[in-house]
């Protein structure tokens, strides 16, 4: 496990312990933060989740002006999900209490033209073109084509997890590496084989239990937000860690500031504020709850299955951070958030996370001379 | 931190880590388990809960003749729960089917004498007569009078919390240490100020969130099975872990064979098999899914309140026990179970955590001396 490290670090000439600031899709991952986060010998993701196309060559391009160090780009994989026109014309409906108390028109029709033009062949284009280094992706694998084509070019493959028989399925069909998404995780579950309830796995059980089942790279994610979980996830085994809600109110990030703030004052909160929920976008996510969240699975049942309601929530939660209703906003955050910093630069937090990560290598080392 | 976790093993004659074997309710911490754990310089926990106070004066007394070093006792604090005579009649309907299953005679009524005789302070006068050096509690805090006589013969006392406001609750009132229980723990949820919804954190997010704001010893619970785990714990700031699913398959362990044989088999599984359920005890747990979980959670909303599920339910599962009918018994389990041995003897499984724990921090020694 840990000559697999040093490969992947050495590979990348990145700083151990390897941290990759986590793919976050809606703007959040902008590419002056992806390019901050490399530049400082860490990983940026740039996630290409609910952009088009052209969007995402013109954010490569920004990221490889502001950077000439390795970064990820991270692809959801589209799935084939049933639609139930009932179910999707209950959460329209039912989304109108809250397109009145924004002030805007309601609305009982479903759209016709329902699902998003998928452009996912067209992204991996893109990247091949682009000729980007490491690609990171959820909800999913990768196709057998495009995982060939990728490894024909020697992009490295990162693949998310959220059980052990996921992660054999992705080490089977040849990514080089894995991310160990735990439970504490926010934003989208990346489950894709085994059902939520049976992998809304703890990241203190998941990462032990894939690192002594795989010889591959583990990422572990979910509840790490500091220099002491980075080095538990570390002594579990990890390779690398992922971590999202940290990197989110930094100031490169792209999250607006209402939604920044929000995160911010969850350290006052003796208990968890988030929750796991399918209210805004029909897939399994955490973020903090809200009335949205609350009013919306008790009145739909059950919730459509994404994106629909992905795609009929955004305008309203859009208006939402207009008007800074958060009690509407979608706010994804892991459980990890009373522990996060506010305002830091991306090169500052990463600065922080080490000098952490040196003292509690050293606290461990003291322990270790322990003579009781 | 690392002071006081020096102070507690020094204390109690431990070895670091400390480990303590965590109290299993229900016949699982045997005298003969309690005191193998201790004689190998960890501490074993005998659980009182469910037992009748001469039978905990009995265990007491065989743990004693069996080991000269420290143990823990835990109680069970009482919570005064609100009793709805309709929710207890569904439910008690609802088990005929199982009762059916296996031959058991039906039943409607609810018996005049629901609830148990509370034997708590008759328990903690037994503690204090037989001058026990450390007592664990859960499910609430101890009355101040009890905290106070406790107090007065110098006995150590562990709290158990589940989120911030719980630790922060038992800190004030002058408990000497906190079990911070993430949400991969098996058994019985140990919150009683904080919702279980807003309590169910994993230990990754826990253990640093109580040990960044508390100084008293934390020992970390939930998801730890093994040296890996155990060292993450510790990078996280634990001052000791307690591992209970890792003890329930020991020689020693008072688990009937067929459950044992049952935790034992999810190495097989690539996912979780365990859920969170009020279904045997009216109070949140997590166990191995079963039929009986399913079904009564779909055929009894709500499930009455704890401790009357419970009691209703025993008759029932020590039958399924019996018959060895796994889709019926309670089998509480760890989300940490995939990865736990079997028939290990807990002197030997003490052994072996404490090479895992070697090898491991040797690992994250190398891991800091890495110049890439």
């Amino acid at each position: 496990m840990r000559t697999r490290l040093i490969q992947f670090a050495r590979k990348f000439a990145l700083q151990a312990p390897v941290i990759i600031q986590a793919p976050m899709a809606g703007g959040i991952t902008t590419p002056h933060l992806v390019a901050s986060v490399s530049n400082a010998y860490a990983l940026g993701s740039y996630a290409t989740g609910y952009l088009k196309t052209d969007q995402v060559k013109e954010g490569i391009k920004e990221i490889k002006r502001l950077t000439d160090k390795p970064f990820i780009v991270n692809l959801f994989v589209p799935s084939q999900e049933q639609k139930n026109l009932d179910e999707i014309r209950a959460y329209q409906q039912s989304l109108n209490k809250f397109r009145r108390e924004l002030g805007l028109l309601e609305e009982s029709d479903i759209p016709t033209q329902l699902m998003p033009s998928d452009n996912f062949y067209e992204l991996v284009d893109v990247l091949l073109h682009e000729k980007i280094k490491i690609v990171s992706f959820t909800f999913g694998n990768l196709p057998a084509d495009v995982i060939q084509a990728f490894k024909k070019t020697g992009t490295y493959l990162i693949g998310t997890a959220t059980s052990l028989e996921e992660a054999k399925i992705l080490a089977d069909s040849g990514i080089d590496a894995i991310v160990a998404q735990g439970a504490e995780a926010g934003g989208h579950r990346g489950s894709f084989f085994t059902p939520v309830k049976e992998s809304t796995i703890g990241t203190m059980a998941l990462v032990p239990l894939i690192t002594s089942h795989l010889d591959l790279p583990v990422v572990a994610a979910g509840g790490i937000v500091n220099g002491k979980s980075i080095v538990a996830a570390t002594a579990l085994g990890a390779a690398a860690v992922q971590m999202g809600t940290a990197f989110l109110t930094t100031k490169e990030s792209g999250a607006d500031q209402t939604y920044k703030n929000e995160l911010v004052k969850m350290k006052h909160y003796g208990r968890d504020m988030t929750t796991l929920t399918k209210a805004y976008s029909g897939k399994m996510a955490r973020g903090i709850n809200t009335d949205f969240i609350r009013y919306m699975e008790s009145h739909v049942r059950p919730i459509p299955s994404y994106p629909i309601p992905h795609l009929l929530s955004s305008p309203v939660r859009k208006e939402a951070v207009k008007q800074k209703v958060t009690n509407i906003m979608s706010m994804w955050s892991g459980q990890g958030v009373p522990l996060i910093d506010s305002e830091l630069k991306a090169e500052e937090l990463l600065k922080k996370l080490r000098d952490e990560v040196s003292e509690s290598l050293q606290e461990l080392t003291e322990f270790r001379e322990l003579k009781l």
